[in-house]
């Protein structure tokens, strides 16, 4: 199986935002001496990507504590929907085109108890599939941290290879 | 020099279970939308590994607290040995074809007063050697976190290029 | 816009350097069996550097706590510092043969409180576009941890594409 056609993708793509309830169509904003992706050869790298929507981060907190699973496994699929319009920007606009995610990594702010940090990546994983297809099938490390940027409760990044 | 030949290096792979005193040879179960590895051109993406063997995770907690250092370490040779029995499936099971381990990441779930990140992550390091030769000989990054899943001491991803 | 003439990229190294007040051009000792940087095909990667300038860690702590802000910025520089002296001798002496870096991940040993990861890792940021211009701009991920080798307040890997 490869990818799926690029309509089948980007339709899936506005479908699972529309599910969501947010809308990743804006430009990324991001600060300072970096960017959001880069391409070398037939590899994106996309940068670590917390749950902003907009100019706001929706899940904020530590999983285990304020923030239930269920809530940090949809700050999870936020993550991984932006990480994907990156990939777009980087395709020139086709998702069709990205052949296969290599790698996600996600980093799960919680507390000291909290052990269900691969149940929180799931919502990043069920996404890239959702979105993907067999293009979206990783691998992943998923790890639990003290602290992400803004307090968000779920930071991910995203390496890729696209045609 | 180049890896050792097939022979040597799977001997080697058996030798170092042995001393363990562990199976690595039955499947490696793996849930959700997402895979145990990822080839892409000749590099090989293994997904992050806790200290499973079998149904059960054989090193839980704190480095520096209920868990002293040789344990941490004994935790960072299992990974290590699981991402090498997945680098072989990657390969057709035959570790030869491992031209080189690019990188590791170690985890180590810890505790904020201990310090000794690099030597739990030198357990994996020495079982990548003992298996591979220089072609285990790897670039390392180890990081002391707050938790890990299922309570894991530590988790090891790995990216290796393969023939 | 490619990157800067090598004597542009070296020269630039040696200013920054200075401006630190350290000097990165000893070598850098590591321990284990693993090495400071790995080449595959066009890609080189880098091990996790902490703030170590010789023999002593320069900043060690807790970002938010007994380590300002801006010191902790001071602590990334470093790092990338060290990283840009490891590339430098993967690529031959020549920091212009650097084509992209591609990936930093910045991990910064911070309090519970403190969400100021992204500022941290600035400091490493602008080092590499102070050093690489164009080529020094990257993708980023920023994590605030728990604890890292020998208390070290930062700590930085990299992937960079070289010619």
């Amino acid at each position: 199986m490869g990818a799926p056609a690029q309509a089948a993708a980007d339709a899936a793509f506005d479908r699972v935002a529309a599910e969501l309830g947010y809308d990743f169509g804006g430009e990324i904003k991001i600060g300072g001496n970096y960017v959001p992706f880069v391409a070398n050869g037939d590899e994106v790298y996309v940068s670590g990507q917390i749950p902003r929507v907009g100019d706001q981060v929706v899940v904020t907190g530590r999983a285990g504590a304020e923030v239930p699973l269920a809530r940090a496994q949809l700050a999870a699929k936020v993550c991984a929907m932006r990480a994907l319009a990156l990939l777009r920007q980087a395709v020139g606009g086709d998702l069709g085109r990205v052949k296969k995610v290599l790698r996600i990594t996600v980093f799960i702010r919680c507390t000291e108890a909290f052990t269900q940090q691969s149940e929180v990546a799931d919502g990043a994983s069920e996404v890239l599939y959702a979105v993907l297809g067999a293009a979206g099938v990783h691998t992943r490390t998923s790890v639990g941290v003290l602290q992400l940027p803004k307090g968000a409760t779920v930071e991910l990044d995203l390496v890729a290879a696209v045609e």
